[in-house]
């Protein structure tokens, strides 16, 4: 079973606008909510695969039934640990336009012993593969307190991503941006191999539409998709995490994990929602998606 | 008692953001939340300044019961009609700029008995003054229903103004720009005077920083703030409706009323939030407001 945390979990909603105008008056024609955070849309990415999959998070308040309501709704299997803050809203605004805008709530402050009872549902778990997800609310502790022997994805940023090294997670998934934030690095292959060095297994960069970096102990690799595609791409990066750990729950070569990653990120681009995935381009893409080992230091003569 | 309805009522959500660029993503600083709407932000206004007021609005789901329980703890009375569809959200943005940014979602449907359940709640108050405030729901009656002998203001726009008029309200506040789009005309004089011939008693324009004109039985006037204030404008509209409420309810000349319409607007614009006004500039602003009387028509020789 892969297990997802969610310690911020948040009730996603989604906005459309005719046009987004600073400074004026919108009127909202279409809201759709659901169960967000990105081990949730982890979780639901794998649910729509068939994968055995749960999902433990945090939840409070109104917006925390809403969430949990969801995610009993689509049938995605979750510990939900209670808070007694009120789980935070992220808002997506789609404007006609095709811009995506984000305003995400800080999410609330854990209280004494909530930290506490999210590593226990943890622990309660025999997790063949264990994924951590998304920011750190105030409050808690770090993620290296969760993450055991088994295989485990670490996908975070900042102080949350460094701390969490102490755990040696199995992979890390950062973006460019917050891989260069972390290492003061702007060669990627370079900043990788710092993130190992300090207790990561492999480090897998998302570089948006170019695909995928892999920095791993058995070879670095490019992952590139056959295509650019246009599309909602705020849960992309949760669709590689998806696919790094059904891949780590079979076992497979890099680069049969690192193609199936980049189809299922491209396949969430043409989602309409975070946690949508479009099955139909998942996998005709997988055949598509050039993967080459990558040489990242010219030998000095 | 000055009775205020909201068939739409709503949770007001005000994010702070430093800057608010379409395409990006925001992390929200400051999350507030109220009960909000036309109607009711006129009664929390009344209630500020002690006057007897109580706030009749739908209400369902549980942002309905957040918008409830403000209005519990701030001490506004309320008849509170349940309804099942879920009371929406009005999202202000504000942004380190200056700027306000408003999304504002539709609201639900009313279902077959709500607006008569709405309509019962009114008959059952004997209102000294009526104010009936804001859009009318998917499935609501016209406003002209809920108004009836006692006096009253109708603040609404389009359809839901013009259809009002049937009612004979005492007193249309629209804008400007509500003015010219129900009537088809650009004077605002010559277009009050078609709203008086369709069942108004009284026509109050606002007319943002350039203060009111009101166009009444007994005479036109035009009342100018002392300065040009800048703040959060949302609620000024609505704290404009409270001081004609409270004129409406004594009888004052309109001089007067509207003296004390332009300092509460300007008291709205430098609170925080919809709803909140700035008493000290209540009471000093009263003195300053310059009002003349209008003299629209270059008579013919």
């Amino acid at each position: 079973m892969i297990v997802t945390v969610t310690p911020n979990a948040a009730l996603d909603v989604t906005y459309t606008v005719d046009d987004l105008r600073r400074g004026d008056v919108h009127r909202v024609s279409d809201v759709r909510t659901r169960a967000g955070g990105k081990g949730v849309n982890v979780a639901r990415v794998l649910h729509a695969l068939g994968a055995d999959v749960r999902a433990i998070l945090t939840a409070g308040g109104a917006t925390g039934t809403a969430v949990v309501d969801d995610l009993t709704a689509v049938g995605v299997a979750a510990d939900v640990v209670p808070i007694g803050g009120e789980t935070r809203r992220t808002t997506t605004v789609l404007a006609a336009d095709g811009s995506v805008t984000l305003l995400n709530e800080p999410g609330p402050r854990l209280a004494d012993g909530e930290w506490q009872a999210l590593a226990s549902a943890v622990r309660a778990r025999s997790a063949d593969v264990l994924v951590c997800s998304g920011s750190l609310p105030p409050g808690a502790g770090s993620y290296a307190e969760l993450l055991g022997s088994s295989p485990s994805i670490l996908d975070t940023s900042g102080d949350a991503l460094l701390a969490g090294l102490a755990g040696r997670p199995s992979v890390v998934k950062p973006n460019a941006d917050e891989l260069r934030e972390v290492t003061g690095l702007r060669d990627p292959v370079a900043a990788a191999a710092e993130l190992r060095k300090a207790g990561a297994g492999a480090v897998v960069v998302s570089l948006g539409a170019e695909g995928l970096l892999a920095v791993t102990g058995s070879g670095t690799w490019h992952a590139a998709p056959s295509t650019v595609l246009s599309g909602n791409t705020t849960g992309a990066g949760d669709a590689v995490v998806a696919a790094l750990a059904l891949g780590l729950s079979r076992a497979d070569p890099w680069p049969d994990i690192l193609r199936r990653a980049v189809a299922l990120s491209g396949a969430a681009v043409l989602g309409p929602l975070a946690g949508d995935v479009d099955l139909a381009h998942y996998q005709a893409e997988q055949g598509l998606v050039a993967v080459r080992a990558h040489l990242s230091r010219v030998r000095q003569p």
